[in-house]
């Protein structure tokens, strides 16, 4: 077992009608609001409004049109223009991860002087942020209970997790009802990304009883749930299982103690959403039954085996391979069953800059020292099969 | 599901040696400590010589002789007046579970200008504490990670379990290496103790898929890596996942979004101790049984299958009440297996004070609300079963 130091001080108010509780959060840290959120389904849901009613009398500023895969420009930038001018107190985010996680670029760049980018890639270690609140309206990332965030710079085609422990969000506001409107499309994505947040701390060197066990109910509640919610979207107690599982996808809470794995379908996948711009539960999705097949070896045998049997029920009677190979198919056949498309083609991503990501990826995301070493070569072999 | 409000800001440092990080630690809260500990197991295996050592240059004063079962008077009472009289800063628990306990009394008490009881009795409402970092030595109780502790008051039979939220401890350093000499007793009971809060929680009407898992996968790593620890005290992996298990026992992880079950085995077990100033982990094994027996029944058996097919790996082709009873036999037999004594008798408790000890858990423990309601009787039918 690892040691560890580890710490997660936001606060989480959970279920339905919650968010009634907001002036009196939003209260303790100060008047000067910096409202963000995307595209503007926190309208159509009528939350925009609600939370506009319910923080009368604070000042607002808004910062609207947060971007899936949330770009540093114009996003980040104008909201550490928005901080900086308007003096503002506190962030509330309101949306899906996305949002949040540009909030996060934004809370700690509006506390200094230069380049946020200088904090975002490690240049400069950030010395304050301003306090970020949320209201989460999608199950998937887990930014609501993590240090970290995903930013996108385009014309580098760089996309970058940015974690800092300054960036905990103080309070979450999680009320499942908000998902009731999720398309299937992202609905599915999220249940894609908050699985393979749970397998890339489950496939590593050293993992524990305690930790696997965890891991694995996360993966059946995800799957269980999951597919209830595609069945029925305004099935609370679904979307609220669902919702809960995704909080503890990037939180350490699953994996405390465990080896590190080197995150390797994220390393992977954030090339493909850089360079082409889709979504990243569904990039996730597809690398990651390829990735299986291509660590797939003596080594790693056990753990396959082990997730065949947990996971899947698998006859533990059958040979191993056999256990591990039908694991993976299970994996690929149950992301296809919930409608993602599991083809790189599908979404828009053909062979002409594989060698380019694949240069990308090996020279940028560290993969060399992932649970089974990645080097240019491994990835091109996996992308290719994921065409 | 249930709604719920969480956050535990308890910052955990774990693994061999982390110790050596304490004056960078302490020295955030200021500089006058003080020092609470045992009957002196910190002084055997070296730890109280290491803690003055790092910690030169630091006030300290010694609150030493907090005894199991810990108790208001004259603990907390004496350190609520040291720290009044040296304007201590920051209390550094140093031991197991009641050590730390009494210590949050002590925080809470030493910021009241009244009687350190009308806050332990919640007749008043603390307002602030002194900030509590804590070495643990023992692996058990889990006071590590929540802002609980038991206090008991000899003269009225009171054994009160306190909570505050201000009592999170800032930090907690767990170093599994301190838990080599812990006696098996001591082992056995921290095995049952930790078990007991997991099944606390997952015994209980409103569960989720997710928290069943993570509750399941906790009683099979306890018994698998307690049983390790039994066999081989030095087993730094195996006590190093059990500490593990033991911290996660009452911080509400296991449990966000269940309904909640009253906690009856520890209201059942707060009397014995109480009156006879029994180990708790070892009252809680010889209940839990009989009060699974107790409460069996056509609408709890469903639980009782699910817990004795997914921690037992009892056949689940079985019938249904055979699988029920054969868990609740696997769960005597294993406490049994690690050296617990399994009768009353056998820790001094004989027949005597039975009804006395009835009517004290029925007044005073609101078991008419637990998952299954226990009134005077049926709480005096336990006790006569577990004689």
């Amino acid at each position: 077992m690892q040691n560890f130091d580890y710490q997660t001080p936001t606060r989480l108010i959970f279920g339905k009608g919650v968010v009634e509780q907001l002036p009196e959060v939003m209260a303790q840290f100060g008047k000067r609001i910096l409202l963000t959120y995307g595209g503007g389904s926190i309208k159509k849901i009528g939350l925009y409004q609600k939370v506009l009613e319910l923080l009368k009398g604070f000042e607002i500023v808004e910062l609207p049109g947060i971007q899936p895969n949330p770009k540093y420009d114009p996003s980040v930038l104008d909201g550490v223009r928005l901080c900086k001018e308007h003096k503002i107190d506190v962030i509330l985010a309101v949306g899906g991860g996305s949002v949040l996680d540009c909030s996060k670029a934004i809370a700690t760049g509006a506390c200094y002087d230069g380049d946020p980018w200088d904090l975002i890639s490690y240049k400069v270690k950030a010395q304050a942020s301003i306090p970020i609140v949320d209201i989460i309206t999608l199950a998937a990332t887990g930014s609501e209970f993590d240090p970290g965030g995903v930013i996108s710079r385009t014309e580098t085609n760089d996309k970058i997790g940015y974690v800092d422990k300054l960036n905990y969000p103080r309070v979450s506001f999680l009320d499942p009802t908000y998902t009731f409107t999720v398309s299937k499309k992202q609905t599915a994505a999220g249940i894609a990304d908050a699985m393979n947040h749970t397998m890339e701390q489950y496939f590593a060197e050293d993992t524990t009883l305690l930790n696997d066990g965890f891991c694995e109910s996360m993966l059946r509640s995800l799957m269980v749930n999951g597919r209830k919610c595609l069945e029925n979207p305004e099935d609370y107690t679904a979307r609220a299982e669902m919702m809960l599982c995704c909080t503890y996808g990037c939180n350490r809470i699953l994996s405390l103690g465990n080896s590190q794995s080197g995150w390797p379908c994220h390393g992977i996948e954030h090339a493909l959403s850089a360079y082409y711009d889709i979504t990243h539960g569904e990039g996730l999705a597809i690398i990651t039954p390829r990735w299986m097949k291509h660590i797939l070896s003596e080594r790693t045998l056990p753990r396959f085996v082990k997730y065949g049997i947990n996971v899947f029920s698998i006859d533990a009677s059958l040979d191993k391979w056999e256990i591990a190979r039908k694991a993976i198919d299970e994996t690929y056949a149950f992301f296809e069953s919930i409608g993602i498309p599991m083809h790189l083609r599908e979404v828009g991503i053909d062979d002409s800059r594989l060698d380019e990501m694949a240069h990308h990826i090996a020279v940028n995301e560290g993969l060399e020292s992932a649970y089974v070493p990645l080097d240019e070569k491994a990835i091109k072999e996996i992308l290719v099969a994921s065409l």
